[in-house]
């Protein structure tokens, strides 16, 4: 169900139980081949594409697309919410439909820089309203076995504006893809530090980081279904309900 | 240009005396026959076809949909941010690409409830920065004198999910319309109390003001195309410059 | 009954169904002829005289004198509150009377620039506490018949610094009229353009717009009868109580 | 020199080493005797007569007059700001001369309970724009010394609603005084603890501390020359230039 | 019983009617003599030999170290908070203690710079919680009439990086303490103004204000038996609960 | 060196380029077994001996006890910042040796839930000042590989008043821990839902995580050889200055 699409009595009338679907996103640079808008509109076609596999089982919000994007900043095109903002638009959200009776909420992230305001948004409700049920994590933590099989370049992983993201946009939304000026891209800390915090005029020269050229639609389609079916277990999960159960067995 | 559609280095060859334009909306009840985008929809379907029409002259951002909607919470579905963090988004909107020159933004508006914020926002930024040119109206300014002459039903005005706002859907989105739901409607304040601060609660008893039961998608395209018009001609006007002239001629 | 006048045992035992009013002005330039304080002077001189004809059926408090002024900060003496502050303090004068009981709130205000944040204040407080009754708008609402009946100059309108509010304080406060100083004065912007977000150095040389020159102390009486005709024809239909009946007949 | 009074010109052709004034006060009960806006009024007397004697050395803002009063809001009447909203209030007072070239503030303080705001709001101002000369006290600060000769009840200091501050309003506002109504009141706490922060309804029964059956208009003469002179001696110091010497005489 | 070495379900088994002890300093410029962290050892010290003899009638919580020290900031090594963040740490401390229903807190302050925003953060706190019994005062409070005593050098009073302070501090911690590089520092302002804010490098040369050239530790011992003194008695009535009773005799 | 050893005029001349440790625990329970100040005494044993081993490479300041522990609050004694405040105090640490001079940053987090947080904090002053080398990690990232090979219960990892944690407790702070009072804990998700936010009173009976049963001092003292051995080597390599290098060999 897409929320924008239904009229008030028909949410007025919906069964609480569902699970929502929040897609969190950006516009900020993705080198020169791929568009602005590239998370966004990859949190939103596996979400949406989620919405029509669960038949009834979720309901879909808008996508969150002015992100955390400080970062991509020294790059032209990029927008980025302050942190406290984007932490009320996230919290806002979910607190209206909470406020109506919702309960099982799933952050749906296409941008790897959202996943920090997203933990402290969801931190900050989980203390105040303990009764809701809240996930977030990007579609790409679904994706990784099949990426470690389909990726053809070196890096068998997810980056930015990389072999993964351009296929995935070649198969979603080819027309927006500038294949010829992908450059394969990256730059990284010597000696390698955990935990720096880089800025991406520093970690690369025209704003990717991986193996674009590589890409491939095919591999997208496969990325896609990954990632889809990642999401629609999860949904199956939260729709059915959480039992905590014994930590690892052994002692 | 679709800002969202674009890589980084085509913005960053772009003409920055461009005019950006900036949708505003909301997802709020409409009423038991529209869908609660509907605000967001039209500002978007405006904006878009004026980018369409203006041929390289104007750049358009994404909708920020999560309007200041408080006064619908009452009714299910509605979603509303904070005030501050409204002005936040759209603050952060206009100063990212102020930042990397833009000087030129005319906020299209789609529901009445963002005007306040929007002139806060905006306000602050002309303080702050003083050389930007800043520009908020809704869509719908431009179509009071053909709503005059095409509206069928006893109000001649703009309302809420009345006759003028659902003919604009059936034209744009007629699959969205839920038409044999539509129910006239509409309470005020008696004796009338200028300035009073209403719940929706309070004025309507299904979510909307005025006579949906005439709206017809004829009527919606020559709404359309009144508001294209007029922003189009905004748009042409700010993109030529402004100039400061004298007050009204007479002493 | 004037709130600071008061003792707390008797606010303590009044009526909780009494109007509170509440006068917004500002400290901001008013032109070469008028003094700074000129906005909260004419709502507060409004304000006192509905509470002096209003014979126990409303409260007023002191007037916000620290209005939101930021586009006159260019000229000198001009003092503004940012927007966060001036919605906090106005919430906190209505959430301190709400809190002991008082449930009827009318803003006067005096200064167009307050309006917008006016409106934020009394809408997140409407959303906060629904059962409050709060009503805002300008004085000047209320003199518009009679200024297109009594203004001399070119224009029949009120605008700042012009005829109006010259006249009215040639009327209220003589001694503090420098009129021999006043400029007809005003710009406006070529091609007219709706929703510009002007700085007052860009719409006026001197800080006035309209025709100061036509000001007599007459025509300020006229339009403060109107004035204070007007809010307390709406302190007594507040006084009484509102309902809400149905919408435009027609259908 | 009355800021509210004058014309921007006016200000702006000022010399710049003048003293700003502010007085700031509060809206709190203050017994069953005195008007809540009592301490506005004595801040604002003390400032005003202090112009008047200053000759040009000294320009005076509105008073601030929602003061930080939570600890009286269990009396009716009492309003109270935020902490943060009063410190934003201030510091825009500030800001907006300081931002004009005046240097000079001396807030005028009429409140025990505004002080710790005060200084909060000034040393962040200090810290952000050292070359301000920023000062902050209670008017009562001046009075000490000749309330230990005049005042005749069992305390010979100030507190609140008490001999002195009763003696004040019979000498400033006779009329607004209900001297029957006055009742010797105040609590403390046993043992005595340094530094304990109390809610007035645990100090006091009616509201009062101190002994207001013992105020005459004649102290309150007294007193507020007292007051009235210290102040002026402060601002002609300050007009002249403060200068930093050794530490008290002694190694 | 200090907190941080308990366990939750010690915590937990605990009587509620303790005195909670939150030691708050600073980490600034103590001349050329004195540690950074001085205040925060010296409110540490106190404290901690105030839980040492009040054998379970306390519960002491780590220091607040991150003081409101921005008068300091123009000498190095200086860090301080803002106000509204110091401010929420203070806040959030008793919050979480008060949450599990401890309601006695005494806040054992080392910095003179941080009993403003002490005052403000326990004011906010009992307004919205009347049933707490809240304190602050700086340990220095308690040591006056043996300040009095025993300093020897020109000045009898606590003043920074002085005689008393360096004497704690030779007591306490010898081996921080450079006494050869002290240096009796200080100036004040002439005229001397009521209320003057100033910026430490305007009133002392090498960051010290008063006379640290005549310190012994001998002299520590007995102020800091004097100030532990003060707190324990202070402590031990807090414990026994406090009664209110009538304001001075006399009338 | 410690900072908050030192005096000003010792901050003053030191060599700028030096590292900044700012360790960062919590005060949150640890189990029926560890005391609830754990995380801040690991992540400052660490820094301390780093301090110790880098022979004034490093400046060490106080650890930021109060962290974000909202998730740990059900359980009594755990005291938690507000996320905002939590990033003011970390931000104010930074800007104010930032403003010095000092340049490289590195926060040893002690406690998981500070990390999202670190990363808001450390992220918006990277926009803000891009000059900056700011790293945020938990030390106990450096003790992976040895926990795989030491660690004798079910579980190689480290998670919340576990084996690893007891262990470390054990070498450092024998004194505190009651070792008989540990209990083998821990509930997970069924099914696993990735990214789930969860309360400690859902995943936890007593508040551990692991298998503290298996705790032994020896485990500890490997532990905390690899923690500082891996801190030491990063402190190393940002004194030697960061360079980047083109990604990960292949095309």
């Amino acid at each position: 169900m897409i929320l924008g699409h239904l009229t008030w009595p028909e949410v007025d009338s919906m069964d609480r139980d569902v699970v929502v679907i929040i897609p969190t996103g950006s516009l900020e640079q993705h080198g020169p081949h791929l568009p602005l808008l590239t998370d966004t509109m990859l949190a939103s076609a596996v979400a949406e594409e989620v919405e029509r596999r669960s038949s009834g089982d979720c309901l879909l919000t808008p996508a969150l697309w002015l992100g955390a994007s400080g970062h991509h900043l020294p790059f032209a095109g990029t927008l980025s919410a302050t942190f406290p903002g984007y932490v009320d638009a996230l919290t806002r959200t979910i607190e209206g439909l909470a406020n109506q009776g919702f309960h099982r909420f799933f952050v749906v992230n296409g941008h790897g820089g959202n996943s920090e305001p997203n933990g402290v948004a969801l931190r900050a409700l989980k203390e105040a309203r303990p009764n809701l049920t809240l996930v977030h994590c990007g579609y790409f933590e679904f994706l990784k076995t099949e990426a470690e099989l389909v990726l053809e370049g070196p890096s068998k992983e997810m980056h930015h504006a990389c072999e993964a993201e351009t296929s995935l946009m070649l198969h979603l939304h080819p027309g927006l893809v500038k294949l010829d000026r992908a450059v394969d891209d990256g730059l990284e800390p010597s000696p390698k530090i955990v935990g720096l915090v880089s800025s991406w005029d520093q970690v690369s020269g025209q704003g990717a980081m991986g193996y674009p050229s590589f890409a491939r639609a095919a591999t997208g389609k496969r990325l896609f279904e990954a990632a889809v079916g990642g999401v629609v277990a999860q949904v199956s999960a939260l729709r059915t309900g959480i039992v905590y159960v014994g930590f690892p067995s052994g002692s």
